[in-house]
């Protein structure tokens, strides 16, 4: 529904901008979300999003579509800017917002800009972005309601709404002492359930879940989470309240840190993003495929030294790929029920022996099922070879040593990973899938040869 | 941080049920927050569960719980009530809680909860469940404002200080005609900008975002997070309001999807959680291994039709590992990013063939320069053979084709199942690495066959 409504809106901005219809092309900027907007910017032509961006003349609808466009779109449009216009968009923008967007543009392009706008919001910026990437200081805003705790119930609602009207989400209300600390939180509700002369210290929450401005992002995302919170207060090392981080930057921390494991267990790299050209693609991929190369040619010296056992029973070949292909695919289960479960905190890292036990067991079970199968049709297949029983024993064989040594490899190396504090996503997908090849290889060849007596 | 912090919890807490401290376990009870008190549970054993249960005492605090607690533990501990004592905390609960945790009985005993609760509650519970599984109206609350248009400001003030008490979160107030008909919303910050006397039709938004109940929970969780909404309303197909899908659901929503498609493609199907038994674990990996058993017994049958070729020309079979391998990677990254991209609403079903011509170009580009390495290796490997040259050829070349059919699978599948409405997810994993490996293992032998003249 709400994709055909963007589709119908793009079409006809099109016409529009076809047309020259600068009145109604204006008025429809007018009347449509920023978030929508962006939408429509991916379906243009490079001239027509300029184009469009300069009909909107004004600078704070302008930094709303900035924050909203997806990089690359962004990058190419700001190309296109004078940088006086740039500083103005940026001066009427969010500090955090505007922190982000820097972080996107070479270096010397963002000093520049920080440098042109005005004192008073560049330092704001410079101060957002003196915290480290993806911690709770970078992404927290200063939007938030502190007041002392002797202030009663009817005194808070009247500075509500006279002293924090720039608030955009007026949740929850903090309360601090004399130095700024944070000593309590009440929220709206319990404001006018509360006699109107009852002070803060009173009714408020004592028992305050807060972050550090260095805390993690994903750290921050998960206690939102796990409190259903929509707004979490971020304080620095001396407990001053310092800003907080809202819910909807959660949702997409979340989403974020979802799509980059997703991407780094495919051996994609976190930063991966679907608009890129073919080139930057290319190079962003070529690495990890190095290790799945390394390993397939490993694999490959370990058959060529089974050359004799190979020229002597040519079939050995036959049945590689299913055995390295049950391996591989049970590894990758394997890998993904645990990585996934330390990212949802699921799996706690001190259970280790506990889950790799679980899923060599898993692993161990699936493997004699497969083998026995495989094992048979072996048989069948070859049934009037001689030692055709003896080969069929050691696919089986091979398939659940291969089957469990893989569930071992892709719950063990996620969770040692994890112990070292190395993100479990990054170790997993093309290490463990091209270490299990090996082993595959090696032990199916080994068994064969040991069986079959050359 | 807060990890710890639960962990020395958990500590204490066993040490106080060692202990029998009744008491200071009560004291801790009351203090910790449901959230908490989930993850403790984990950490305890059968009975100490039902005991620091029991000590709960109050059924509200103990529905709290139940809707935080992991699925098997809250099954195992449902088992260890009595009904009585079931139904009264369900009688305490959200409607939308309890509708969800009914779901996970088994139906008969579902029913008979349903019957023994209080007709007001039941009535509304059933409601919930009658909206199909994954729906907007499935998870759903009751708990909104809404208002006549003809209302001014202040008495909105006041009706949400005196009817409203019960709304858990009053972010918006939604305004409604004499039909109950959804015609604006205005949030609690316009509310006290605007003069006391305006009516809500004077400056209310008209252009209201909302969803059928019917409406599929990725799409409402998709409309929450491009527009940083804290609710969006759910109205029935007359447009009446008949709840709101608030951003604490839409979080677990985001969460729960990321994870699903992450199993999905892994293979291990999207109800997989961690803490199952090795039993169930078996039996919900087993039949997603098929695939990958079938389609390498497919690859077996295929080399073994190479007979011929592979006793001529024994180290053949050696590449066979390498050139799967490769394939199977770079269908896996294709395949990802595709399946991501089409989650997070970058990549269109409608650009089809744009994106697949995007990763059949990065797969022929990674595929030549892999080619030619590991043909670079093979020629010096195998230096003193005959035909060697042609070898080397041969294998480059079936690098090549096997990486580009499989960026080709791997983005072609997805987009496909996409268009005719499956969940690419689903149809990825083991489906697209298994199709590689035969295609992979086809082509090689075919092109060795060809360039080595058999």
């Amino acid at each position: 529904m709400q994709r055909d409504r963007n589709e119908i809106l793009a079409e006809s901005i099109k016409r529009l901008l076809r047309r020259g219809a600068t009145k109604s092309l204006q008025k429809i900027i007018r009347k449509t979300r920023a978030a929508d907007l962006s939408l429509v910017f991916r379906e243009l032509s490079r001239d027509n999003r300029l184009k469009m961006f300069n009909l909107m003349g004004d600078p704070e609808e302008q930094g709303l579509l900035f924050s909203e466009l997806e990089e690359p779109i962004f990058l190419d449009l700001i190309g296109q800017l004078k940088l006086d216009e740039i500083v103005e968009i940026f001066e009427n923008m969010a500090a955090d917002d505007v922190a982000e967007l820097l972080g996107y543009l070479d270096e010397k392009l963002a000093d520049t800009i920080l440098e042109k706008m005005k004192n008073e919001d560049s330092l704001e910026v410079e101060h957002l972005m003196s915290y480290g990437e993806d911690t709770a200081g970078s992404i927290m805003v200063p939007d938030f309601i502190a007041l002392k705790e002797d202030m009663g119930a009817r005194d808070v609602i009247a500075a509500l709404q006279n002293d924090y009207l720039d608030v955009e989400m007026p949740f929850y209300v903090y309360v601090v002492d004399e130095y700024g600390k944070l000593v309590g939180v009440s929220s709206l509700r319990q404001l006018v359930v509360v006699h109107p002369e009852k002070p803060l210290k009173d009714f408020m929450i004592r028992d305050i879940v807060s972050v550090n401005t260095y805390t993690d992002c994903e750290k921050v995302a998960e206690l939102v989470a796990r409190y259903d919170f929509l707004a979490v207060p971020v304080v620095d090392d001396d407990n001053r309240l310092v800003g907080i981080v809202t819910v909807d930057d959660v949702i997409d921390i979340i989403s974020e840190e979802a799509t980059g494991d997703i991407l780094k267990m495919a051996g994609v790299g976190e930063d991966y993003v679907e608009t890129q050209t073919i080139f930057r693609g290319t190079r962003i991929r070529l690495p990890w495929l190095f290790t799945s190369c390394l390993g397939g040619l490993v694999a490959s010296l370990i058959i060529s030294g089974f050359h004799e056992s190979l020229s002597k029973f040519a079939y050995l070949a036959v049945y590689i790929p299913v055995i390295t292909g049950m391996g591989g695919n049970i590894g990758i289960q394997s890998s993904t029920v645990v990585v996934r479960g330390i990212a949802t905190g699921k799996i706690n890292a001190k259970d280790l022996w506990a889950v790799v036990a679980k899923e060599i067991s898993i692993g161990l079970i699936l493997g004699v099922i497969y083998g026995l199968l495989i094992g048979a049709v072996a048989k069948i297949r070859y049934m009037e070879e001689p030692l055709s029983l003896k080969f069929a024993f050691a696919v089986s064989l091979a398939v659940v040593v291969s089957m469990s040594v893989a569930a071992l490899m892709g719950s063990l190396v996620p969770m040692l990973f994890q112990k070292v504090n190395i993100d479990p996503a990054v170790a997993t997908g093309p290490f463990v899938t091209t270490s299990v090849d090996v082993v595959s290889v090696f032990s199916y060849l080994t068994i064969a040869t040991l069986f079959l007596g050359f």
